[in-house]
Order: C-alpha cells, then structure tokens, then sequence
C-alpha cells in the first residue's frame, strides 16, 4: 500500500529529516527562548529509560545520586584558569532577583565541577573519605548560536558524575569503568548504537581536563557525534578549591578527580543511528513501547481479541499498548506507529480472526507475517530480541562500510566527507588538526591500530578517527 | 550508656534541632548563592524515593512525563493578571546570555502554567485530544528573602502536574483524584504522616486558580506545613493563552484545567512529623537504608556472622547495609546511624554470638531485644512494619492532641499559637482571616465539621483549620 511521503528522504535533505521525524514523531518542540527545548511525553518516554539504564549502572558503579545548585557565583568560575576559558563565553547570568539588581551576578551552571568541588573541600578530611562518588540529574544551560533539537540546546538534562580519589591511578581507573560499564554498555545494549571508545587529543578535552575518554558513534549522514565523555581531572580542580586529605602516611593531599556526564543528546543520537525515512526505529531493549496491539475495524470479536491479546503481552513484561482508536482510519494509525518507531505492531482485522491469525509486523525491516492467535506472545519475544540483534549489526555495518584506513592528512580529509577515515596519529599531530578543522573535520577519538583502548593518549602507533561531527 | 547531646533539644529551640539535623545526619547543606541549597546523598536518597512513589501514581492517574523550558519570555507573566501579581515579586531574570545582553530578559520559571499552555494551545485540537495529562519533574526558582533548607529555598525540585479536560466536572475530578489517590497515599502510606485535606480559602488560593485543595500536616512543634497542593484553574489560563478545542457538538471552547506539585518540601515535612531529639527517624516504607546490620567488633567471626545476616536480609527483600567500619567506635557508629534515623538497628558482638544471638534496635522508640540469629530477618520484617504503623499512629494523636474546637476567632488565634484550631468559618470570614493573620495565623483549609471533604468552599456550615505555618 503506497503512503504519501511524510517525511523527508534522508538522501534528500537529513537534517530536514531529522526535522520531520522529531515534530511527526512528536518527540519535541522548540522552546519560546530560541534554543530551549520542549521534550514532548513520547520523547521523554525515550529519554526517561535512558536515565533508568544509566542510573542503575552508576549506582552499581558506587556513585550515589546528590543534587548541586542552578546558581553558581560567577567568581568560582575564575579558579580554573582552563576552565573560565572553557566556559565564559557560553554563560547565562542572573542580574535580577525578587525585583531588584543583584550585587553579585550569578551564572547558571554549565556544569558544575566549580561549585561541587567548593563542597567536596568540606566534606573530604581523610583517606577513609575516599572514594567519594556523586552524580547529579539536572539542566545546565550553555548560550547556543546555532542549536539543534537533542543535539544542541541551550538548556539540556544530563547526569553529570564527580569523584575524589586518593590516588592518580584510582582516578584514572573509575574514569574508565563509567565509560566502559556505564556508558559503552547502554550504548550499545540498550541504544543499539555501537560506539568507539578512546582518549580525545590535547586540543579536544574538557576545558579543565588531563585526559577525555570519549564515545563517538557514526550517524547515518556519515558524521559522528560524541555520545558521551568520562574525563580525568588530575588535581586541577582539587587545587583550585582546594580539595585536600589526610593521606594514610599523615600527609595532607589534594584529590585525584573524574568527572562524566551523558545528556538528552543521547536522544538525538539514537534517532539518527537507527531512522529510516518511514520514521523512528527504537530498539526493543529501549522502547517505552515495545509493542503496540491494533484493532483494524470495530467489530465486538476483533476488540474483544486485541484487548485480550495486549492483556496477554502485558503478562508477558511486555510494554504494550492497546489501539482501539477505531474512530481513525487503519493505515493513520499504522502510520503514526510506524513514525514513532514502536518495534513491533499487531494487527488484527477480520480477515485475520477468519484464519485464527494476527499479522505481525516488524519495525526493523517491515516484515509482515501472519502468526497464529496462539504464537502470538512467543512469536513478539521473539521479533523483540531479533529486532535488537539487527539494528546494532546494521549500525555497526553502515558504520564499517563508512570507514576507510588512509595513510596521510589529505587522503582523511576526503574521506572525512562522507565518513570516517583511521589515519595514523603520526602523520596529524597538532598540525594536522589544524589543517583538518579547514574542512570541519576533527580527531574524534585516539586508538591502537587493531581499534583496542590506549593506555594513554601518548601511547606510540595510534590511529586518529576523524570525521565530521555535530 | 549516655551519649553527649549532640541536637539542640527540640523543646529548646525547634527551629535550631532542624538545622542541627539536617547537618548531623548529612541532609543538605545551604549553597553558595543566598537561598539555595545542596542536597547530599543521604537527603536525596529520602528524595528520590519520595520521587519513585509519587511518580508512579502519576502514572496510574494516567499523567505522561514531560519537559518544558526552565526559561520563560518575560511577557507570557503579564498574560494571567491575578498570576502576574503573585509571581512577579519572586523571579530571577537572565538578562546577559552568551557574553550579551539580551535583548528581551528571560525569567526563570516559578512555575510552568504560562509555558505549559502555550503548548497545549498547539497541540490540542480536538475533545479527542483530551483528557491532555502531563507531568514535569524539575527545578523551579522563587527568590526567597527568608530561606530555610527543604521548606523554603530559591531553588527547589518538584514536579508540577498540568491538565486539560473538556468540563468543568472533569477538571474537578481530576484535581481531587491527584490530591486523594496520588498525594495524600503518598504522605500516609509511604511517609506516615497524616494530613488534612480541603480547600484553602479564597485568599490563600494560588494565583490564577479558581479552587486550591490543600493537603496540610502538624509538625512536631504544632505549626502546620503544606504538604502538597491541587488547583482547579477553570478556564482562566485556557483563555489567557488560547486553549480551546473544537466540542463534540462542533463548538470551540476553551479548556477546563488543573495544576498541581509537590516538592523537596516533603522531605522537612517528613523530618518535623517523626525527629526526635535523637535525629531523624524514617518511616520504613520510605527509608533509603531501612536496616543497618553492625559488626560491634573486628573479630572474624562477628564479621563473618554480619555479613551472613546483611546478605540474608537482602534477599527477603530489606534495603539493608553493612557497617563493617571498626576502625571506628562502636558508638559513634550506632549514634551515626540513629540520628540519620535508620528505622532498624541489627548489632552483633562477640557477647551476642555466645548466646547464639543479635541485639536489634528499633529506632522509632528505641527498644533493645536480643533476637536468636535464626531469626533476624522475621523479626526485622515485623519491626519495619510496626515501625511504620506506629509514626504514623503517633503523629495522628500528637496532631489530635494538639487541635482544639473554638466558637470564636479569639479563641482561635490563643490556640493558635501552639497547635491548631477548629473553628465555623461562618465566624471567620475575610475579615477573621484579617485579624487571625495579625498573629502569623492562617487558615489551612476548610473541612465539614466532621472532618470531610467539602465538594466546594461555599458549602454551608464549614470549619476552618487554622494554625501557624511554615
């Protein structure tokens, strides 16, 4: 059955896709104050399962949840020469409360290393404080000039992580294990996104940072975006605020620090890794909706079987939802769930029921197959897991067909066009960096030449993924 | 065994014992920026499960979670007339973003009503639309000039719920549904404090709304606290921000709609409903940690034993932790643990092992029992549920003993100074509001004499509530 097209091809226009699939899919709107974001239930659906997979894997990682201040007084931003540097010019600032002028301006927080670690330094006096591990769940605001539903707003929610430890090598490990156990792990479990993992260059950290380890994933318009960052803070912050312990040798010393944040651009990442031009495609593990059980006509048997049928998929843990909007033609209703990306449909009409079938419907790559009434529960578990297999193969597929090894900066830059190129870091270095930003192009993470994790950003041989990135 | 008294008793200085709490058991510090405040891991694991409870009767309300801008255009205020009045004195305005001055100032919303209806203005069309049910969990800022941590700070977490319904009966339903099923469940069942429900007055009505149901508690020092609030707003932010839908009848008409939140609020509620002068004590359906298991003494056995028995508990499903930390005194621990009011003690020494035992605490009234080990996680189990009968049944007569039935407002505004009183409405009027206000004293809701829920405020023969309040 043909559908007048909704939404832009992605081979026309992928940012006008984009555009489309976020109003049709009702994922967000923009906010009254250009660059601010309204996050739309079904769009909050998706990210409010993120979080839930992101917060048990940092609990699990022995972080406790905590919550730090919007304000920020805008002289603790100072303290860190990088930092300030950093972060200035994306600052909103308070002049007015309650009616009058303020005496001091105060920054919203861009994030929020300042101003926690001002509290670590009270909390922390000895060893025995240490680890000290907290996450916050919040909005931070960063000025945007050009900003983009999910990817770029001025405000956005993320989590962003802050630890002490008593020793560089402590640090260093915990960085690892979020980006590792936490991050990588929803990612590609339950984002269905594959993800390289490596340090950043010198030039690409956290302004403030010794060492961002990064998650890039590949969209399918060829360019990268950075899912999420774990960095090592050395002691630049502990000595800026002062965030010292009594060693077990009776020294007083400064704290070895992290901090990580993932945010609703994990949203905006997942739509454009998995997309098609018919709309959303969710993976199974993430869906608010996993399933969605549809009556074709209204007729007492066929409402009577789908109620009956949704009831059984709820039995099942599945997430379900019923359609009996009978009122809205069929193929609107099919479409819209098409749209949204619910990963498998259940369609039942007369004609159905005439051959005790259901037809099932497949998200991922529109399959449609008559099961039997009494398969159906098996025959959804089944399309569920299989849905989550194929889109992380067919990501990381697009993904590897979209990457070519070159040997110099040039040979990357026209590569990097159109997708990633692994060029030896040898042959960058800064200056080739520098020359790749001409083309917008930039070293999205560092890693050993068989794609392993680095010891360190240092290490000799590297290879440089580059490409263009949001 | 005597410990030194380390809370400023509450018969000495209530207001003092709170703050003192608060920092002893590690709750929540004030922030840097006059008013705010941060919330530690202890403080908002209390919050985050008041969250969990609150958000999933959101949910059976059938209420969607959603995101709307923490930036609102200064001129969507001036659109409700009564709401520009109430709010206008407390905003914090943005006027330099992105190293600029703004051309138009942004406020920092105080609440969403003004947003929230630009949107629904966009998204409705029609009475299919509706019931529309949305919720926002987030950050709000009230500049306030007389902070205190949890009751009252510039910067507090809620969540605030908007709806819109196609009759004035179903907006009214709905607000008494949140405030029955969803909030006062909540304040019972999970924080065992009892609360009064009805509506304020017109004068204590929030601005902009056309009825204000009111869920009010008794704190331990007789002033009674707002726990949570539900408003009918009629048809008044509809028509200020262009709500309508087109009717089953093909008429365009405006919208009936609700508003209603919670807040970190509930978190001081539950502190001055169940404190003592030996810290907190946490309802058990509520507590973060409802079970500490300590080993008194480094000795392999008693660690041994502990952790069998944390491991134990855990499995019947008890949030429990271990206390291995016997670097540290037996006492500071068990003190540790009592002022951050874990409802359950399990102390094990070597003492208690000869006897094939464990010592359990209680800490609702303290009471000490030695327990066969084969036999912690029973009496655990009973203890927790005991312990949550018992606050709440101890906060309900203190609240009864402490209310008083008066004809006049001078009786009224002499037992108003140490607890409530009960008083006709009929003798009270705007004017009686005027006089009891003189004496810091409020009427916190109107009830039938037998204390049920009027249908409006102009029933006949109604009592007003009245007492201090925080």
């Amino acid at each position: 059955m043909a559908k007048p097209p909704v939404l832009t091809p992605q081979s026309e226009d992928f940012p006008r896709w984009y555009q489309d699939v976020i109003a049709k899919a009702e994922l967000a709107d923009n906010g009254p104050v250009r660059g601010t974001m309204v996050i739309r239930p079904y769009g909050y659906g998706l990210w409010e399962r993120m979080q839930a997979e992101v917060d048990r894997r940092i609990k699990a990682a022995g972080a406790d949840n905590a919550y730090f201040p919007l304000f920020i007084p805008m002289e603790y931003f100072q303290r860190e020469a990088e930092h300030v540097e950093g972060f200035s010019p994306e600052l909103a600032v308070v002049t007015v409360g309650g009616g009058k002028e303020l005496e001091e301006p105060v920054a919203i927080r861009p994030t929020s290393e300042t101003v926690i670690n001002s509290y670590f330094s009270k909390w922390i006096q000895s060893y025995r404080d240490l680890p000290l591990c907290v996450n916050n769940w919040s909005n931070v605001v960063r000025w945007e000039l050009r900003p983009r539903l999910f990817l770029r707003t001025t405000e956005f929610l993320w989590q962003e992580g802050h630890t002490c430890h008593a020793t560089y090598e402590d640090a260093r490990d915990y960085a690892r294990r979020i980006l590792f156990d936490v991050y990588a792990d929803v990612m590609v479990n339950v984002l269905a996104v594959p993800v390289l993992l490596g340090p950043k260059t010198a030039s690409e950290r956290f302004a403030g940072a010794i060492n961002t380890l990064a998650c890039e994933a590949m969209m399918r318009d060829g360019k990268a975006l950075q899912m999420g960052t774990s960095h090592e803070l050395g002691q630049n912050f502990a000595k800026a605020f002062d965030v010292t312990f009594l060693d077990a040798a009776g020294d007083q010393v400064h704290a070895w620090q992290t901090s990580w944040g993932v945010s609703t651009r994990m949203v905006g990442g997942m739509i454009m890794t998995h997309g098609d031009d018919r709309g959303l495609r969710v993976p199974p593990v993430l869906a608010p909706i996993q399933a969605v059980v549809l009556a074709v006509r209204d007729e007492p048997e066929v409402l009577e079987r789908t109620a009956a049928l949704a009831a059984e998929l709820a039995d099942q843990g599945i997430r379900v939802e019923l359609d009996h909007r009978v009122d809205l033609s069929f193929g609107r209703r099919a479409t819209d769930w098409e749209i949204k990306g619910v990963p498998v449909r259940v369609e039942v009409g007369p004609r159905d029921l005439a051959e005790g079938n259901a037809t099932l419907v497949e998200r991922w790559d529109g399959a449609k197959s008559p099961v039997h009434l009494d398969g159906v529960a098996t025959a959804v578990l089944a399309a569920l897991d299989s849905g989550q297999a194929n889109l992380v193969r067919e990501a990381t597929e697009f993904r590897d067909a979209h990457t070519v090894e070159v040997a110099t900066v040039d040979e990357a830059i026209e590569a990097g066009a159109t997708g990633f190129a692994r060029v030896p870091w040898s042959a960058v270095g800064t200056d080739g960096e520098a020359r790749l930003g001409e083309h917008a192009i930039t070293v999205r993470c560092l890693q050993r030449p068989d794609g392993g994790f680095p010891e360190s950003a240092d290490e000799p041989d590297l290879v440089a993924v580059v490409g263009r990135s949001y």
